[in-house]
């Protein structure tokens, strides 16, 4: 996607997000479920859909405002969780429900491979000018 | 801690989850810092406090119940970003606040090394009798 | 709508809540803003959002496991505040996005007269067999 | 208290909000249980904790920040609801957890008259200078 910026997060890296759209209406990513995201139970581990939803809020915004000299931080994050999964995909897309001065709020849907909902995340991103 | 199971979660692992006390009352866990922790901006990504969070409740649940042969499951994450930090320890210690039959709720405050609050989280445990 | 249980909420009818559909997938409620729902500042309280997405959620759910001798309980409101108003209608869209056994999950959206959004809610209701 | 302010918030009023202390570390107020706050089980309805939460946390920081001439906004409001009560008081105490240049935190715990947890609110208060 030529977004080089993205590849410098060690933590999206660590834990496998697969870019596939920064636009604030639609972002949209991914993490092919392997062993290192289970928790005990064989299942897919809550941080997981946590910090896919993060990921992908964060990245969004940071693109729309870098422009602007602005910097995007992470603020709150409430994901609930719905449904297990212990393989294939999770696909998360955001979308941007506020575009305040001040604060972001995104929905997040994570779905698994058949489109059912395993976990809704609303995010909210402060957005404010960058110190130098 | 004689905890083999807490081994055997792929990803408490992957993200370094240092486990200190499974005490619902005062559970206690951390995670080093390292590069792969942060976000492109050099501090650590909010999916590591909501992870670290996630995981020290659903495994003192876990711990509490699963004599009674319960399954301990993350419901809901809520966490809250204060303070960025780029290295040392995410120091995270865990209280519960309501033991109910089917739903326990813990909060979760998590400090730099020098005590200062970096981030909170409200997390739901949904507690059921394990399929079997 | 011939739902006279309804009537019996001393609070939805304190602070004025007009019933308009209680079908999970498009539950629908508004109340008509008067001086008594303002704070010191003459915008809507902040609790009368999270109040109205309350009570469409829990009638919603009521009405839909009743006849299966289910009683329905919120059990955590999230509302997020997203544009203030002093006047008109505060009007509340819900919409069921997880009917688990013992888990609902609502997402309310509530608008001005104009359709701009003043607050979303994220609602969990619990579902639990009724006691007698 | 001398806080005639406080007054003129019509909802705080029409949910008798009862003021006992506008100190960020510890402030207090409650609500008396009557008719007019239950919902069609008998119990305390949801809408009551999260609007005293919310009255309780932007009083404070009101008071706190208007001599500076700053104004206090809810932004968001995180209410977990954990035990039904049906007459007597809801005691209500808010410490603030994070008092940013932006945006305050505060945790609330809303107890009956024995001290039994109700309902716990995480609130967001958004800080911004007074537009004239």
């Amino acid at each position: 996607m030529g977004r080089e910026e993205t590849i410098r997060s060690g933590f999206g890296q660590l834990i496998g997000v697969e870019w596939l759209s920064f636009d604030p209406e639609d972002a949209r990513a991914r993490i092919k479920v392997q062993d290192h995201h289970l928790q005990p139970f064989g299942v897919v581990h809550g941080g997981v859909y946590s910090s896919l939803a993060e990921s992908i809020c964060s990245a969004a915004a940071y693109f729309a405002v870098r422009d602007e000299d602005m910097a995007a931080m992470g603020q709150s994050n409430d994901t609930t969780f719905l449904r297990s999964i212990g393989e294939g995909y999770v696909n998360a897309t955001a979308r941007i429900r506020h575009r305040g001065r001040t604060t972001w709020i995104f929905d997040v849907e994570m779905t698994d491979d058949e489109g059912l909902v395993c976990a809704l995340a609303r995010i909210t991103i402060a957005v404010r000018p960058r110190r130098r």
